[in-house]
This record gives C-alpha cells, structure tokens and sequence, in this order.
C-alpha cells in the first residue's frame, strides 16, 4: 500500500467555523485518514496531518484548498507565523511504498491546480525548481505583505498560476520532504556544555552524521540535560548508530544517557534498523511484521 | 482494530480441487486477509494462516468448515501427522485490542456451531473446560481411529455436538492460544553442547523464562549450532531479555553470537521491548509507530 502524509499549514487559527470546515475537508474525504490537527492563536495558523493513498492525498488537499481560499482573506490576516498566503505551506512526505519522484510528480500536479485556481505556487524542499528555492524560509521572505512587489521579478516569479499579486489567497508553498523523526536523548548530568559538545559531535553542519541535526538544551526542572536530534533520513542515518555514538561520547565524561523520548509519530522503517541491529537479524524487513501485511494491497 | 488470527489445520493436503475450494473459502470473506498457506502431501493436511477482525474470522472459518465437512472424507483419509477430524484442529490467536477471554468468546461460539452441524467438538489450550484438555496431544491420543470407542467415556465426552461418532467428519479440536514467535540463535562454535547448556538456561522446563521454550541444534553446513526458541508469550518474556541472557552465557564459553533469525511474521507488539530497551525510550508504545494509526478504526 502507498502511502503519502501530507501536513498542510493554513492562515487561519482563531475562527472556529473555518477550522471545522478545514477538518471536515480533509475528515470526509474517502481513503483519508487525519492523524493530527492544532490550531495556534497567536500564529493564527491551523496544521494538519493526514495520511492516504497518494489519490486520496491529493483529493483531501484540493477540498482543503477550496475551502481555505473561500473563506480566508489574507487582506485581515495577521499572525506572529511567517506566511505567504492563506494555504501557506503544504509538504507532502513519502512514507510507505512510494518514492520521492513519485511525490514530486504529485506535488507539482497539486501545485498545476493550484495554479489554475488564480493562486500563485512556489515549488520547495525536493520539489523545488531553482537551488533558491530549497529552502521554506527563503522562499517565504518578505511574506504575504511584500509578495505584490516582489512576485513581478525574476526572483520572485512564480512556478505556477498568476504572475500577479492575489490579494485574498496569497501565494502556496508547495513540496515534499522525507520523514522526520525527532527524537531527544537526556543525559544525567545538569551541565549544559556536554550536550552542546555531543550534539556538534553527531550533527551534520559540524562534521557528524549526514543526515542528523541536533542541538543542546537544558532540563532544568530535571537537573538534567538534552541532545535533541532530528533524523532527516532515517533510512541512511540511522537512530541507533547516533544512540550508541552519544553513549560514548557522554561515556567519556563519566555520563549516562538516563532516557530517551520519541516525539510524535515514526513510521516503522524508522526502527527496522533498530530491531535488525540489536538482535542482529541480518535478513530482517519490516514485511516480517505482521501488520504491514495488513496494509499491502 | 480488533485483529485475531486463525490457523486452521485441515485433513485435506492432496486433492486440489478441494485444497482450493478452502482456501477460496477464506479469500472470499469480506475483510479477511490470508496471510499464507501451505498443503503437506505426507501429512495430508493444508494449514491456512488469516487475520481479520473476530467477527470476519468467525464468519471465514465458518465458510472453510463448510467446505471441508462437504469435501472431506475421514474414511478415506491417510496421512502422517496425527488428526481427529477434516477440520482438525483450530487455534484462534488473540493479534492487537482483543483479550484472551474475548478470544476464548469467539472459539466457544465457532465449537458450539460445529456442534450444530453434528461435529463433536473439544476445546484444548486456553479455552480448555477441564485441565486433561490443556494439551493438544493428549485431546488427540487415539486419533480419528480411536473415536468411536472414546467418545461415550467420560474421558471421552465432547464439549460440543453430538456424543456419538461422526464417521465422515470425524471431530474438531478448536482452542485459543497466544501468538507465538519463532526466533533462533546461531552461536560461532561448532559445539552442539553449548548450545544445548544455553537452551537449558533459558527455557522454562529446566530453570529458565516462564514462557520459553529452547532446543539446541547443529547447523552442520555453517559449522555452527543454534538455540532454537520459541517465545510463547513475548510480552511477558520479551526477546530482548533472553537474547541479552544468551548473550552473556555463549561469553562465557568465549563464544559469540554470530546472527539472529526471525521465522516468519511477528506482530508488531513482539518488538515493542525491544524498541524500548535499546533506545531507552521509558514511554515507548507501538501506538507511537505510525502505521498503527492506520489499523485503527
């Protein structure tokens, strides 16, 4: 079975009949299955995640465009969130079955529609056009209120629909990116510098694992401290082998790691590595648990 | 999601025609998934293996008894494995969201309907009514041969259907007992009596695991012997902890553990210990993995 997560971030976290309507978008679309939504005030911003089959991703997200474009005026938007306009961002993820390519090709095919309702669409992440592009931030900066200058430019020029400002909708960010998995290791000391040391030694900007990023931070109410690591590609870096390098590196300061915490969700790939590792299963898939049989088509 | 699993064994394993009509019996129930089956020509027996929610397994197994009690019969039957009846034997495993007594609920009712198609029918394992019942072997001593003189003993006395012999249809055996995982340890050394003294450890019977059972064996081939282990209950004696045991045992012999091997499907829950213990993870739980969200209804 393919499967596709998308977590679409709208303008609008205050009115309580525009978030229904959202939710009841995605809720009543067949073959859809909504994990998670949250609404913030003060962003004034409502994020969803679902999960589908890649045509019930793609029809679940059409029915949420329709209904934000309808009911959202970026016009009266304000919200402490950077946005581009009132479907802001929506990231599709790969997650079972399905290739990148296969996401990008229904990314740009969202975003083609998108376009031809009047509302201009800027590719991102693994869906991008141009290398400035990668990143969400670049491509959101100057936000919603410069967009009418800037979308006239060469820089600024939009993947699909309109070369002009919509001043209702906006513009939509559209892309794919890989599972994260955020994932904390806390260390039983309360000295702050040995996370900030062990979280250079694994994360990639300063010369660990590729696909890592990580950061120290403090637990003050535990007396402890935190390595808090995001896994951007699970599948090449794996969570164990960063676990085992932390162990050893808070080792060497006379530290324990004192527990770990999975934030959210993990698709189960994300631990097959995990069980094939410690009980050394050379030949083990995840099609060896039982439940992934359930979901194969 | 409700999940149970039913691997019935059925007197049948060299007539084609019949061996598909049981097992189109199963694939044609709405919301059955079949996982597996395989015929023995020796044993003259087809074992089929399917998961569904209890009410869909219930009305598939009903199916497949229909075809074998029309199809098969005990008369004409030879074959090695021993057997009491065309529908022989079948245990209702309790998978994900369903209690072992709801599990012995769903076995009585099936056996009461066996009953009422003239079927004698006797619970063995956890759905058991008296305790000389518990063993599968000792419900089969005398095999189908042996019925017709047993079943007007108390010894004998069904606990369904007629308490008189069935010459066509013989008598079913039907049970409830936990999923069992298969899991093997390969140990670098060619002595086969390590592997005996380290499957004596652990296996309940001699001093070990409450719900393990272990065998050395020679792996002559590869020049080394394996514990073979089957783990009767994973979340009371998880496979982490017994791993970990051998582990230390084979050390002491200065005798590694050179790999692992899974033997078919485990569900889900079987590794949650393991996630768990390696990662340290305190609140882990497989309802953290997002495929799990997905089978829940």
């Amino acid at each position: 079975m393919k499967l596709v997560e998308c977590v679409p971030n709208v303008s609008e976290g205050r009115a309580e009949s525009v978030m229904r309507r959202l939710v009841g978008a995605v809720e009543t679309t067949t073959g859809l299955k909504l994990l998670d939504w949250s609404a913030d005030r003060d962003h004034n911003r409502t994020v969803l995640t679902y999960v589908g089959e890649p045509e019930a991703v793609f029809t679940g997200t059409q029915a949420l465009c329709r209904e934000a474009f309808a009911s959202i005026d970026m016009r009266n938007h304000q919200g402490a969130h950077p946005r581009l306009g009132a479907v802001d961002v929506i990231p599709f993820v790969p997650l079972r079955d399905v290739t990148g390519d296969e996401t990008v090709a229904l990314a740009r095919r969202l975003g083609a529609w998108i376009g031809k309702q009047g509302v201009p669409v800027y590719y991102y992440a693994d869906a991008a056009t141009r290398p400035d592009r990668e990143s969400l931030p670049e491509v959101r900066r100057g936000q919603y209120e410069g967009l009418a200058a800037r979308i006239g430019t060469p820089e600024g020029e939009p993947d699909e629909g309109p070369r002009e400002f919509n001043a209702k909708s906006g513009a939509s960010i559209v892309g794919v990116r890989f599972p994260l998995v955020a994932f904390n290791v806390n260390l039983d000391t309360p000295d702050l510098s040995i996370a900030k040391r062990i979280a250079e030694t694994i994360r990639h900007s300063t010369g660990g694992f590729r696909y890592v990023r990580a950061m120290g931070v403090a637990l003050a109410d535990k007396g402890q401290v935190q390595v808090s690591i995001d896994f951007l590609q699970y599948e090449k870096t794996p969570i164990h082998r960063v676990l085992e390098t932390i162990r050893s590196e808070a080792a060497r300061h006379g530290v324990a790691v004192a527990g770990c915490e999975l934030i959210g969700l993990a698709p189960m790939a994300a631990f097959e590595e995990t069980i094939a590792h410690y009980l050394q299963l050379h030949d083990f898939s995840v099609r060896q648990v039982l439940e992934n049989r359930l979901l194969e088509s």
